[in-house]
């Protein structure tokens, strides 16, 4: 988690909302990402996303069997379909403050209605630290407004 | 639909789940996409999703706003939450059947949790033409099988 961590704070110094994503295989990172949306102006480009593709290209399959993500805040739906789609055996994530989908994750990893079950797992060893970046970069985003 | 509905024919021709997706602004397709998961060996290549980067690329923006997305099948949790996450105003698809995930469309593009709502229709006008062409791939690839 220390990794995925240090990807979201690449995206804090990149003024992206402050979220990281590593998979991990065999006890190795195969794949990282940070939130790139405001940078390639793309909704697609969350954290988790990134992190896929690359394990994706890596693996040369589409199907991430085996892999771990681990990822600094809770999945929104898309990352959580994803996650689905490529057969993701676990999620790790650290916090689930700030988002505003809490449930729809679990929802979509555990569903009987798709072809794949992903375990999903909320690790607190580095809960505040994640949090806390997110609510920094929010509170910095606000005073700019003000 | 009828130029989703030829995307899909297209993926079917390259051996893959035929499924196709357009994307409208204004009255003009602006993105097409047809799935390249086997090509791409890639999980992320839904036909909803490379329609998504191609109009994110297009409007050099990750607002979709005022757009429509035309697909073949009623799409998964993940392209649900790329359409949403894509702030995309409306979704238009021909046909639900083969689709194991019924029902968590709605429930994403519905969704009071997220920062935004997406329409979701029902067109039945290539209904037919969309699902017969996803029951032929199925039935090759059974009998191939065999």
């Amino acid at each position: 988690m220390l990794e995925a961590l240090r990807q979201a704070e690449k995206a804090f110094r990149k003024n992206e909302v402050p979220i990281g994503a590593v998979i991990v295989k065999n006890g190795r990172v195969i794949a990282r990402g940070f939130n790139k949306r405001e940078k390639t102006q793309n909704a697609l480009f969350h954290a988790e996303i990134i992190a896929i593709n690359k394990a994706c290209k890596k693996l040369k399959s589409w199907r991430l069997d085996g892999c771990d993500l681990y990822v600094t805040l809770e999945p929104c739906p898309m990352c959580s379909g994803a996650i689905c789609n490529a057969r993701i055996d676990k999620v790790i994530y650290a916090t689930s403050e700030t988002t505003s989908h809490d449930g729809l994750c679990e929802m979509i990893l555990s569903s009987t209605r798709l072809n794949h079950k992903t375990l999903l797992v909320h690790d607190e060893k580095y809960q505040q630290e994640c949090a806390y970046l997110l609510s920094e970069f929010f509170k910095s985003k606000r005073n700019k407004k003000t």
